[in-house]
């Protein structure tokens, strides 16, 4: 296959995750690169139907297990029917979450273990690997009181549980980070937008070399 | 976990699946035997579900990995809400089709390879495996007649084409069954009926051994 321009964004809630991906796509649109951001189950059918079956607040009885293979699922189906066939036309595809969301979540803070998350998934997407991954790293607490700025309400009891799952999901990245040096680059998300997108150009200059030279030629 | 008395019935179409398994149940109960006898998705809300989206005529596009991975998730669910509770308060479950089916037609008939199928059947059932695995082996041209018998058609080009599909299925079965000797046993399904249960009953007195004395005592 060749070199793959493909893009995904990590991290725990209130990280900052839509924004960045709108100043990329904006940036690097700006810059001549055909850019196409998504996000499962991307608006694709089958995809969209798998979700409503985990979603089915009604699905009560529904196992670990079976989520976790209905998520992959939803996965092969987007990536086969949106995300490679715009890696195949040449774009530049950045993707909201991808396998490392499912390894962190499910795999660790969940304890299904990473392994066994990590063996459906490698079934699910074959070879079709991000080239580069920015995890937005922030402290769960921080995370926690973003989602609630502006909501005016206190942090309760409930918070205070999904905080301890938080540092499960952080420790999870952490691990996934490395064990994949390489791949995942950790980005404080706690500074401001402005310098998170920035870096985060450099970083895709760096690792997408002669992408924007390519896309000046066309 | 305790011994199970988990039994599955594998085979090709035509093979006799249904008959044996409803002769197997009377006999069994007439024994005493407390019996349940399921096939995915078993009546499964979930599960039904993702048979559901499986089946759906609209859903042209899905990709043999999706559907792969969603026949897991039905399994998950269908095992973990059905079969394991039955097995657990002490019954007999007898299941027409398990892995061996997924193993044989999308591993080995469709090509996706049963080593790849295997790993997300593995995370799907866990260690929950039959004890006991009845394969009605038949030739696929008798499966084809016995399924044409009654309906007074010719055999045409997609039951030919069809034919050559079972013949991968059978040679599927044929792989599994040398690989688990222990656990899958042939049968000529192509003999009379009451010679394949009263032959099955025989092979699973010896394998549930208990089973009868068991039941009598309650």
């Amino acid at each position: 296959m060749e070199p793959r321009n493909f893009l995904t964004i990590e991290g725990g809630e209130g990280a900052g995750k839509t924004t960045l991906i709108d100043g990329l796509a904006r940036t690097l649109t700006a810059r001549g690169v055909r850019v196409m951001t998504t996000r499962e189950p991307g608006g694709i059918p089958i995809a969209e139907q798998i979700r409503s079956v985990i979603l089915d607040q009604g699905n009560t009885a529904m196992e670990a297990r079976t989520e976790a293979l209905l998520y992959a699922a939803a996965r092969r189906q987007h990536l086969t029917e949106k995300v490679i066939p715009a890696l195949a036309e040449g774009m530049f595809v950045i993707c909201d979450r991808f396998v490392d969301s499912s390894l962190a979540y499910q795999g660790h803070a969940r304890g299904l273990g990473m392994e066994e998350i990590w063996s459906i998934n490698r079934f699910a997407i074959e070879d079709t690997m991000p080239q580069l991954t920015l995890w937005l790293d922030i402290s769960p607490e921080e995370g926690l009181s973003r989602i609630h700025q502006g909501t005016g309400r206190e942090i309760n009891r409930l918070d205070l549980e999904g905080l301890s799952f938080h540092r499960l999901v952080r420790e999870g990245y952490e691990k996934l980070q490395a064990q994949n040096p390489e791949r995942i680059v950790r980005l404080n998300a706690e500074c401001a937008p402005e310098v998170l997108l920035s870096d985060s150009i450099s970083i895709i200059m760096e690792r997408f070399k002669g992408l924007f030279a390519n896309d000046v030629k066309l």
